[in-house]
């Protein structure tokens, strides 16, 4: 059976024939239905994310964030954190890959780089949520943290937000610096940057997203102080248990909203509050959005660790554009053996017959095998 | 960064090449190497498998089985099983994918077809633990249950006793006839077939390989009588709660030896018994393998529920033939971007510039999207 592998050139050149403005379009506008789907969480199965913490031989992280969507198919985001990737081998902090089963049968449909589609659908979640949560109105936007992430934050928010000011810092200033260079393929030719240090940027701010890297226990990435009362952040940092990057004065007055409560409680901002403090979650916030708008004049925050259902709504646009204009590599993963003979797909042609190999007792005179009897 | 392609075809041709008998003894070696590990636990880390189970669109399970090499690479199996497949379908009941990362970046170093691997290994631990707990001269193997997996179980113990009688059943009585002609591929050509019932298939096995498809709370598969008191077995079928093919009162006399305890107390025959009840696992079995051989003269059984471990080994073995032969696709998979800028590969060359797409006000009119404040 057919598997289709887009990699990351296909998803780049996905991207290309739909233009990167009409892909964020149809990113947010498809995050927003799925979060609006009338049977929520009957719908989907969303597992926490479950991983492996390591320190060697690089500090990383893998994770497998699994999906079910009942009675439709099942997706499962495998993703790589390793922080040191950029300044010690000129890659990605993130690295992932999003597959996707025929739950018919369990045949691997799809295999895709999920590098793009990770820093899309970030972008895209904040989107959702600040059209709810943030005013109309809102032209200054405020980046802590001026890597990756931080371009798609701005992406997504101008296509909703008549964004005119940006204000932009980092513990790295050359980072900072290259944030105006980094979003020129954006053409956002009406917008104005300035650098400048973390507590002016809150305070500047209509609309502040926060994507740092700041170690655990080492938050938060600004002082409570000046910001606006109706500001609305973005916390998008925040991804391992003790990594915050909110200060707790401010959540506590505001309305706090996970992404996706099982795992924002865990390793969000959401983890320092009481659960009676919390708000409602992404899709709570979609499907009652007209009642929630009411928060448009006081702090919020959306508490984005990130969740499975964000990438999958990505792959299913990937591969509608990838079917249209023919994408992808198109491979015979699995073999239609006879269901009850597994060696049946081996046999060569006549010309070629298959070989059994050579015989037990040479394993066992090479070493590598002790027939029974012979334990010590 | 390349990632390596292994479909089902680059398997079989990997298998053609070195011979189906030195590929099983390369995995039996293999994973008795694995498990004869000095630092054993603390190399591996191996989460119990989790997964969706759900009944449309078809009765089916979907599963993800991850390990971690400490300090050297992580693996994760994706697995599916769907017992309606063989007959609905034309398909194998178990279908999966085998996915290796590197832990120094994330990247994604490997995707293979795990149908035969799946095969295979459950053969080659069903011989690794037969090697330490069955009679060195057992000639009589009795198999209940005459699927895909009763072709490996054979295979592998051939590998290791002097079978001569093969004893077999299935439920379907097709099945069990076609058996001897499904494992001529084998050349045993010393080894005599016969199909009978269970019990008496039970009763006549040195070694017993139950691997059945029974349904939960549908077991035993065969009754306890007149077994052989030194009788070995290999139950293989038991992987889902409730799911157990061995009687309870052959249990209780026998040494019962999990695969991976904390998924065989879930899934496996050792869920019938209390802890204390319980033998060494397989690492602790291959450890100790001169201690535990004194078991051969009484009943033992190996609780094979199948642990990502045998899937690890068997694809480190397929990797290794790949590289000396040249097989697989290498898909350059991961972009290596800009690590601060997502859409840094996306620019076209100047000829063909990046679009970047339509205006939101399009997406607006084509009612795709709405900007915030029409809330309703």
């Amino acid at each position: 059976m057919r598997t289709l592998i887009l990699s990351a050139e296909d998803v780049a050149a996905a991207v290309r024939h739909v233009g990167l403005n009409a892909l964020m379009d149809e990113v947010i506008a498809a995050l927003h239905a799925a979060c609006d789907d009338q049977h929520g969480n009957e719908t989907y199965d969303v597992p926490k994310r479950e991983g492996f913490s390591y320190d060697n031989p690089a500090v990383g992280l893998l994770e497998w964030m699994p999906l079910l969507k009942r009675d439709v198919e099942a997706f499962i985001k495998l993703v790589g954190y390793h922080p040191n990737n950029p300044w010690k081998r000129g890659l990605p902090t993130v690295l992932s890959s999003l597959l996707k089963f025929d739950t018919t049968n369990g045949h691997l449909r799809v295999v895709a780089d999920g590098t793009l589609a990770t820093a899309i659908r970030t972008g895209a979640a904040s989107a959702v949520a600040s059209r709810i949560l943030a005013r109309p109105d809102s032209s200054t936007l405020g980046l802590i943290g001026a890597g990756a992430q931080a371009v798609t934050q701005l992406h997504a928010l101008s296509r909703l937000f008549p964004i005119r000011e940006v204000y932009v810092c980092d513990i790295d200033e050359r980072v900072a610096q290259s944030f105006a260079r980094r979003v020129e393929t954006l053409r956002l030719d009406d917008v104005r940057f300035h650098v400048c240090a973390a507590n002016e940027v809150a305070g500047a701010a209509d609309i502040l997203c926060t994507a740092t890297s700041v170690a655990v226990g080492g938050g938060p990435v600004f002082e409570d102080g000046a910001l606006l009362p109706s500001v609305h952040i973005n916390a998008v940092g925040s991804d391992f248990p003790g990594k915050t990057e909110l200060p707790r004065s401010l959540l506590d007055r505001a309305l706090v909203c996970p992404d996706y409560l099982p795992q924002a409680a865990r390793e969000g901002e959401c983890q320092a509050l009481p659960p009676e403090q919390l708000g409602p979650d992404l899709m709570q916030l979609v499907r009652g959005c007209g009642q929630y708008a009411a928060n448009q004049t006081r702090t919020t925050v959306f508490d984005s660790t990130g969740f499975a259902l964000e990438d999958y709504v990505v792959l299913g646009v990937l591969e509608r554009i990838a079917a249209e204009i023919g994408l992808g590599l198109e491979v015979e993963m699995e073999s239609r053996s006879d269901p009850h003979d597994p060696y049946a797909g081996l046999a060569g042609s006549p010309a070629a017959p298959l070989r059994i190999g050579v015989d037990l007792k040479e394993a066992v005179a090479a070493g590598g095998l002790q027939r029974p009897g012979k334990n010590r």
